[in-house]
């Protein structure tokens, strides 16, 4: 009656959308450790005798040496990860493989295995960050006196240095690895033993095995532990903000390598060339990190509503979890990867950025500074009378610098010659040396912790 | 120096975040369609001569025919399909194979290929609609009379028809199918010619090939052309929409199934079992199509995400558009073909319905309308009335049909004995015969109509 | 126990979160309209008397009036607008009041009156972004001919005309209303009658309330009616596409405003200044567009997320259905307004456009496409010829026709003198004379079909 | 020529787009106290002199106390929250209120007011959380001992206590608190004296300010500091997983409460009840708790696609930072406080849940245990024969507990008479004593536990 491809009548459909093997075998390292955990403390608990433990326990060795030589099979039958390895061990051992499950369910299996998972992806996500702000301050160190213009609105605002401008992508990153860290610390709770969701009269050790596995002890709830999907959405909501973070500094590169902007030139590595146009390279890495924001926010956003409205405790609808965790996961790590690759080898073409700079009367508020500072005039004053001035310079074509003293003077008798001082570009990143400032001492000094911090040389 | 699994330096992130072939492959019959097209065009056009155009055609059949009987080879440094398959031509046919890219980009064969792809999915949808709307309404004939508890706020509300409350679903899946209709019609424009982004010195027949891809005609701007992914966006959301209807009526099936409603009884081939408790019967692809309605929204949100601030024309971002209209196309078919399958299988237990029905004093309602008709008052003092006597009934545990003449009267004397025609559950479900109503005369005229719309006999 | 601003006990949190008459005072033109096509149909089927259905009549006229004038009361005791404006009615007219809700519940009247809000939504997006293709189309013609470089991955491609650039988003905005006429279709038909979910027993004409609404007829079924929110999804969705087209002409703006850019002097009046830097012009409203973008989307995702999973029929949830869609419309006029705004009266500033078109050797593809059609050579060839001219003019540094002949036929014989009429700006956007081509002769074309379709004089 | 509302022009349209007083004002508190702040350390700085500071410390005082009295006013010429206020001042104070505005820019002073809002936001989430907490422990300490079905995919699975299931929810409000208290860790550092984005040259000291203002210390990078709006996003994310929670626990809220559960009697107070029907109490607030976690999902989703892609540093997108923010904010404390009230308030029908946890078999997997333990069986075989058992049971229509020894035996002989012990619920819940697990024990020990981490007596 439904016709289409499903001819074949509902079990087919079944088998379709209910096998997740086509996915969660990406778990099985993680399943064959939770197993080898679970059954260690069930021997040692004496619920099931040291022979069976052991022979359990080469059994899963056995297992696990075959998925890494051969891939885990994919057979829909056994719908999953955890039915397709037990299948397996009682192919290999025998009856004794049933003793495996005592005291344990699928859906504590699959909590504990998932939670492992995402944990090494939080320690894969720390990694590819520090490789990050590795490229970001040895660029920054580069570039500590490098001057280019500050933008906000994406118009000329006033000179910073280029390292300066680099390191607030250090400090983004600094976050997102705190925000991995949280949730690695939130997420390293045991569920194993939750059993189906009520816990089990087996006299089991949880603390044995949630240590077994690195984990700082049992989840408390065992309704909780099976219901349990925040450490998933922990990992997308801190992958998000990363790739948030991510595309910004890829939305940079794509501005400034544009003709007009002209302020880097990519690696050839991580660009795509035209045999036509041999000048021209797009910037596809930096388009694809961009775009692969989108894709992560959305693999959250797939998640978020997913869990909206479950009851407790377990639902199948949670079986759609990995996916937008899997893929998010790659994502990241390509982009992480990405960015990394292209700090450290893109060139910054300096000599247009402080040329860049110099335009757009970029300095007109160290003027006004000057005015405060100098003859005590309050900030809107000071504004008023820089004004004027940019004013006539413009009316001339000229910089501010290049106003002769006298008219300077004409605008406001209190300007003197030591006014010129402040009015170069140089002169204003090396004035904002308050605390987190873009002057080069400032630079060079967060340069200089951060390296620390990451234990560069 | 930014380590991990790219120790082998940018050219291998790139060659990796750059292929597209792993999931545009996809797009081979769509890709072949359109270079046959395009070919021809250009032999009827005198661009290249017949001798070349037919024999670039004979190669793309080959080409096609190794395709399906091999599938698509997936070599990341040929980058996607286009250049998989122009690479494969040359291979086959020589410098001709050349002459094939005369007058068109890749930015214009992309975005052809993938309109026809999404133009298939939206025809997919129809189809799974379709049969949905099918079973739904074989259902709704066979249950025209029979009664359930009407919910609001998942509270009895009053007496309906379950044949009534599946053609609501039927209602839902036409507007559907006029969404993906609509949709389908307004991306049916050819972009095929319009280049890299500004059209082409070549003198082209862009109707020729918009007509040989069955497309109503050419699009009219080439910068548009090659920028635009509405079509995508057309599509997720209607696919979007469609599964938020799936998950209610799944939210349905889910419930109707707990043991304290037990409404239905799911078919086995569309539930799991337990091997220890055989009468359980748990509703995983309900579930799953309820939790896949999640990942159907991310979708969607990811591409809107994707999309948002991109200037003109082409940029690599917009290679992120397939892998979320792939997944959403995909979960999307297999969760109409689910519920198709449930709505047609379920055994509805129709006694424990009407049961239900007759409780929560479901025909209050009908107690007011009597009185506003027979009594002619205003209808606000006749809900007063009816709040007494249901007080009344409460206290004495019984139905308000059960309360004697002289106890109603005693509340409202304008009351007669005519009232207890009024109710009953089937009293109450035949007066509510307003057009669309609940009345069982209602529910089988719009069978009748609806088998008739759907070319059933 | 629950402390805090709530310390008042339950009974005030229920009054605050329940209320709704905060937001859905909006509806007032709507529910005294619906109220009126009600009454009066009671009245002509004898439902109420003829004496009723007048006074109720004139007691809505009497209570618009009061709205109109002073503002609708916000009383959290009456929780929304239908109580408000019943409650009023009471007090203008007495008893009789009490017969407007015969037939009809608060479920089918909250339906039909957003419905009737969507509709006007919807037409007043049709009137915003025909106002924008009016401005679009009016700029084009002015610039058919002027020239600009045209990206892809926002680098030079090609050259373009700005007419055809903008042509471009007049054709997003033609999709744009196509939805929403295709939402506007969809959406109507009448719930007015359907009642709390079932129907009614009472002789109503819901034909007769549709026409009076200006609907196309009512709706089919009950249950359906007063459970869909396909109507508000529809908006949203065509909302978010209208927006994210609106977020890609922004983000043009603001990359052409900035000074390496210089294509355009946006407007003293959608821009923000800065009184230290005259020349600055901060392109704010461009920017809110942008960010504004991100808001209707996030709107949209919330009602899809509400609606997921939710039984039928009527539940509370879906009273969090207005606001989102009342602050997308609203954030959707602003924004057509602002970029009809800035089209309108943005200055382009064509010197610098046509300087940056002739940079980047964007009529590379011109010298390929010359080598195919003049000397029959296939297009891949033709390209790796191109490649060499073009490296040997950039280790020149100079442009491609810059090239002498001789230099030029050392690298492919078969080049003539004919070629340099290929190589200039104005002679490759000539060139794209292809249906839909960047060619001023096509761009003149589709100027005039659109002023007529748009009924410019 | 943009017509309709807009008729007046550009002008018009940037007054109403720009303009952020309408929702910044909600910033008052936090500008008076950031501006304090600031001037005080101006002051100590010498870089105003102490009279004027102390003027205008003075004034700032007077016009909190006018807000506090009236309101903020909301003139849209004066755009925002910080022009309203220094416009008021120089109005008090006269001249010397230009020099409040010395070495800070909007930038970083909406970055620091709007940090203090979220952090405040915090706070209050922390509160709304603990009073959650307290709720739930409380009514789990009554009904450690309450027996109800424990469901997995809504399916009677296994017997748990009630208690054990409000201690769920106690575990997901601490990780919710966890998470705030990252989110308000992370975001303590004070970005005031990053300038308009590069810092400044006069000789504040913002380490001062930040303690002034209770933050740990300030901002290492300005350029971030003024571009950051990852606070805004931590908090939004928190609230995000905390509405997910609640929206579980008022589906299961709502679920109990319909009449085949029959679990709860809803409190008067969180519900609204019909006139007709008195004994139908609708779970309004449940569902607008359900419904408001999609408003606050569509508020987190918004906030990330309007930071997706923002070149540094500021950029006006980021005000639409504010809207989204306050809105979540305020339905989360109103979704805390209702469920809070609902959990405090509803009667729990332990009767009707006892008689649900003994249908359906609930206790079969205790057979399946009893037999691993007591007869040394694998776990597969053991489910295999309790199936039969099962089968058996249900084929008479009776529960497990009622089949005769013999009959049992029949199905394997290593069956004996202590089994009956193992099958009542009392015993099932009993035997769940695992750490984590149902058993009354566990529950109550959980609950001592809960109680002195939250302070309750």
């Amino acid at each position: 009656m439904w016709g289409g491809r499903f001819a074949q009548g509902p079990s087919a459909i079944m088998r379709e959308i209910n096998a997740s093997i086509p996915f969660d075998k990406a778990l099985w390292r993680q399943d064959i450790a939770a197993s080898k955990a679970h059954v260690a403390m069930l021997g040692a608990q004496g619920i099931v005798s040291p022979e069976d433990a052991a022979l359990i326990a080469g059994g899963l060795d056995q297992v696990a040496a075959e998925y890494a030589a051969s891939g885990v099979p994919e057979n829909w039958d056994l719908e999953d990860i955890h039915m397709t390895t037990e299948s397996r061990l009682a192919e290999l051992i025998g009856p004794a493989a049933g003793r495996l499950h005592t005291a344990r369910s699928r859906n504590d299996q699959v909590a504990t295995d998932f939670r492992l998972w995402v944990r090494e992806a939080c320690e894969q996500a720390d990694a590819g960050l520090k490789a990050l702000q590795e490229a970001l301050v040895i660029r920054a160190g580069e570039h500590a006196r490098s001057i280019m213009p500050g933008f906000t609105h994406l118009q000329t605002a006033q000179p910073v240095t280029l390292g300066h401008h680099l390191l607030a992508y250090y400090e983004m990153a600094a976050r997102d690895r705190s925000r991995f860290a949280d949730a690695r610390e939130r997420m390293n709770r045991c569920p194993l033993g939750s059993a189906a969701l009520a816990g089990t009269g087996f006299p089991i050790d949880r603390t044995a095995t949630a240590a077994a596995l690195g984990f700082d002890g049992p989840t408390a709830n065992s309704l909780d532990a099976v219901s349990d999907r925040d450490f998933a959405l922990d990992y997308l909501m801190s992958a998000a903000q990363t790739a948030l973070h991510l595309s910004r500094l890829a939305e940079e590169f794509i501005i400034w390598a544009s003709q007009p902007f002209g302020f880097v030139r990519l690696p050839d590595s991580l660009s795509t060339g035209s045999s036509i146009m041999p000048q021209k390279k797009n910037p596809d890495a930096a388009e694809l990190v961009r775009g692969h924001s989108g894709r992560i926010v959305g693999s959250l956003t797939a998640l978020m509503i997913t869990m909206k409205g479950l009851p407790l405790a377990y639902s199948k609808d949670m079986q759609d979890d990995k996916p937008p965790v899997f893929e998010a996961a790659s994502l990241l790590t390509l982009c992480l990867a990405a960015m990394t690759g292209m700090v450290a080898a893109t060139e910054f073409r300096t000599d247009r950025m402080r040329a860049a700079a110099e335009l757009g009367y970029a300095t007109a508020t160290d003027l006004a500074d000057w005015l405060v500072r100098q003859a005590n005039i309050p900030f809107r004053e000071a504004h008023h009378i820089t004004g004027a001035a940019v004013k006539l310079a413009e009316s001339r074509g000229v910089a501010l610098d290049q106003l002769p003293l006298a008219d300077l003077q004409a605008i406001d008798a209190r300007i003197d010659e030591r006014v010129y001082a402040a009015l170069s570009v140089e002169a204003s990143v090396a004035a904002r040396c308050s605390h987190g400032g873009t002057a080069p001492e400032q630079v060079e000094q967060r340069v200089a912790e951060a390296r620390a911090a990451l234990g560069l040389g």
